[in-house]
């Protein structure tokens, strides 16, 4: 089948999910390209409810991510949270000013009792994002971490303890009450693949696969994933730590058994050969090239691999 | 009496009050000066509680202010605002980013419980001020606007509609179940003089007047006004047009009738010597020189100026 043929829905959480994502967009027609992000990680922070995975989604598809750190926005000023530090306010979450912009604009919006998905999709409008991004859902599901050091929301262990606590485990509570986002479960059945971005598995698509429905949804289509662990480690993020807190060696194949009950294919790094084997095993199709993006031309080149390989397998 | 001995209460609102705020700290030692600042302009605007006649009196007197506007910080950026408004957000009121640090600061403390008095008392020490300054209030007062395209709140008057619609009155009904700031009658009561800063007696100086205690406590002490108007005109804002609305020709005499129940001393302009006559025909002292604050040496001089006047009559 011709790439360009092929309806893909991808499942992204982070910096390494919305770089692939971005890669999608460019080799995918607009239409046949949808992102499902997770929202676990999403916070009320000075008053204000900020989504950390969305924000990086599409920043990246509208090329306004600062290239530096992956996440924020390019060319960004702190001049209002320095000032809000001056005065003893919480400066451990790094907001900039415009990145204040959205969260203030969403923020008014959802208590006026619009959904964030609705409000998703005008952003994107105004940013010029011609795919379809989704929230997973519209309903609030903070991703609670247990660890040495007490249980504590997602984004106090991520940025404010820099991932130091060791992790014992992970709940996603108020997933199994929420709802898919009005065109995720339509999107799932329709795709002709869906795209495990090289996200954390544990924090990133384990909270959106945890929503009634879409885990479901999802094992009924070619499901192909790209490892966000290389050669033992991850490009950013804490995967790798936790793989090893939680009790397995971090590895290709550890993340494909992760997800070995969903799996179509597997996408694994030149450098994780040796793993190839055991991934197969399993019952996985694999692929092996360079999954590290360093450049926009990096992104675009797996994410067209990936489509070619997922075409190849369905 | 020497004027360094007078203990002083300033009555204030915007940028014409803040003026006469900073000058009198500039000549009174801090201890003898508190200023007690209008709060029926504040509103919610974005999620956040903004008290503009706080904020511009206090930046004013951490000589922070925007000198070319008299409100608003110096030397601020817009990017939060711009990128809201690239979003569809609402940017009529023109928040810069440092400022937005001040009202998200502020904003989480009051949503911990924490009093606007509590609040002010540490700003003012992370900014420097040496003064004590009190809002009128810690309960929340909105004044609104009766006008002939409705009614509406303060800030939708002044900014939004930028004055234009015709006044008709101002209900301060919330005011009537307010209480003074901690602080406030007892700073009244000891302080030797009363001053009424230049800033509009009806939507300024009207509402700290009617949270219960604070007009009688006023009465008990000699009181000097400074007129802010000036040859039928105000240096900014719209208290001119609404002396003209509300049926009184915009004079200096008409500020003082306004007062005439509470007024020791009445500080005009030279422009206005034709109206002494009146003034003292009320049974108020008068005391005329130039009023208008171009520099930072007017504020002193004139500062100065009001406090031997009121001096020399109590």
């Amino acid at each position: 089948m011709e790439i360009e043929k092929l309806t893909v829905v991808a499942l992204a959480g982070g910096v390494g999910g919305a770089k692939l994502v971005d890669g999608l967009a460019r080799c995918l027609p607009a239409g046949q390209l949808t992102v499902i992000v997770n929202i676990g990680d999403d916070f009320e922070h000075l008053g204000l409810q900020i989504c950390p995975d969305l924000d990086t989604v599409c920043y990246t598809l509208a090329g306004m991510a600062n290239p530096a750190t992956g996440w924020g926005l390019a060319g960004e000023t702190f001049n209002a949270l320095e000032h809000l530090a001056a005065l003893g306010g919480p400066d451990w979450f790094r907001v900039g000013d415009r990145d204040l912009g959205t969260h203030l604009e969403r923020t008014r919006r959802l208590n006026r009792g619009e959904s964030l998905s609705q409000i998703t999709r005008d952003f994107c409008k105004a940013w010029g994002i011609g795919i379809t991004v989704l929230p997973a859902s519209d309903d609030r599901v903070p991703t609670l971490v247990y660890t040495s050091e007490g249980e504590m929301p997602f984004q106090e262990y991520f940025v404010l303890h820099e991932c130091r606590p060791i992790v014992k485990g992970f709940l996603f509570t108020e997933n199994e009450r929420a709802h898919p986002a009005p065109g995720t479960l339509q999107a799932i059945q329709q795709a002709d693949i869906i795209v495990f971005c090289p996200s954390n598995p544990w924090v990133s698509l384990d909270p959106i696969l945890a929503i009634p429905g879409i885990r479901e949804a999802v094992r009924q289509r070619p499901v192909v994933a790209v490892s966000p662990i290389i050669a033992g480690k991850t490009v950013k993020g804490p995967a790798a730590k936790i793989f090893n807190e939680l009790g397995s060696e971090p590895s290709a194949c550890a993340v494909a058994r992760h997800y070995r009950d969903i799996l179509t294919g597997f996408v694994l790094d030149q450098m994780d050969y040796k793993q190839e084997g055991a991934i197969k095993a399993l019952g996985i199709h694999t692929y092996r090239t360079d999954t590290i993006m360093h450049t926009r031309d990096d992104r675009c080149r797996l994410a067209k691999e990936v489509v070619e390989f997922a075409g190849s397998i369905i």
